[in-house]
């Protein structure tokens, strides 16, 4: 298992303002953010690839491991630590073939089967959610608090809450055997994203 | 330089009946259909890979070359013999890279700057287009069959015309030294495919 700090994992949303983007992603990690998503589900290929070395310039500088979502060449294209795989993207044991062991792969599981074919196929972490209503995605599959203790309790890679996490309703995963919160609006919509971090991340740790 | 036969290059539009998209690429290539590009932009990754590997049964059947579309994860995932990029795409040497020396790598381009640029950074062949208006790409720059031949004039390495051409037009594109024709609509959209691809490797040929 790779030395992952997931306990707050920041998912980011589309980039229209890729200044004020950057600048986000920079004082969420200022402020905690221990692990970078890009996800970029509508982006031209270039204009992905183009923004992914953009934050990876921040990530390096911080130390803070920037994952790809679903797009695998984007990721070995600018030498990313690792990717991030839903369960409509390419198969987590065909997805770890193309990276190599060294990267780190994560894998969306919203039940305990997926969750346990992800860890037989490769993953080093699992993504489970949505915990909360969310409206970034809107399609995902909603899940309890008991449904994520069960998946956290069924493996033995981590797992990462994600989906409508907000500094209101965190606090109401204590408990669940997760290694850390995913959000993408608390930190990314939020008016000051130091601060957010901060505050998600004493939350989690409290 | 590869050995490839360019003279007929299919690419497929949007899979929506499998079934039917699968049977029209293997009478395509029963007629004469001599490169099969598989062009998704808006499937989920694992619809593309799923279809992808199901391509690859007809076109390995036939011993013709499967090229994918953007997607190189796809086209590694399923060791397609090649890929193509456009200019909005994973730029050509980055792609080259990925794919190694020995996969097929083709590169769209519509003026005679970024032919050479495409040659220079590792193509293997020249996608040029649009000559003839069409509905399948209507973002494509338009250019001329003098604007054609200049660009195959200008490298080494063969260019295929694209771009809404018919068994009415494709007679228009004689002597502008192209090495091929590639359709979409002209095959695809054909009610008899075979009879399609045969009559458009004729008018090539002639």
């Amino acid at each position: 298992m790779k030395n992952l700090d997931l306990s707050l994992y920041l998912v980011t949303d589309k980039s229209d303002d890729v200044e004020k983007f950057l600048k986000t992603i920079e004082e969420g990690i200022k402020g905690g953010v221990s692990v970078v998503q890009i996800r970029e589900k509508t982006a031209e290929t270039l204009d992905f690839y183009d923004l992914a070395l953009k934050v990876k310039e921040i990530t390096r500088k911080y130390n803070v491991p920037l994952i790809i979502n679903d797009r695998v060449d984007v990721a070995l294209a600018i030498d990313a630590d690792g990717v991030h795989v839903g369960q409509t993207d390419l198969p987590c044991d065909v997805t770890r073939k193309l990276i190599g062991d060294d990267k780190i792969l994560g894998v969306s599981a919203s039940t305990i089967e997926e969750a346990r074919k992800a860890e037989k196929d490769g993953a080093d972490y699992i993504g489970t959610g949505a915990v909360f209503p969310t409206a970034t995605k809107d399609d995902a599959p909603k899940i309890t608090k008991k449904d994520l203790k069960d998946v956290a309790d069924s493996i033995n890679i981590p797992v990462v809450a994600i989906g409508g996490i907000t500094l209101e309703n965190a606090h109401e995963l204590k408990d669940t055997g997760i290694a850390g919160l995913s959000v993408v609006s608390a930190i990314m919509s939020a008016e000051n994203p130091k601060k957010a971090s901060e505050e998600l991340l004493n939350i989690f740790n409290s």
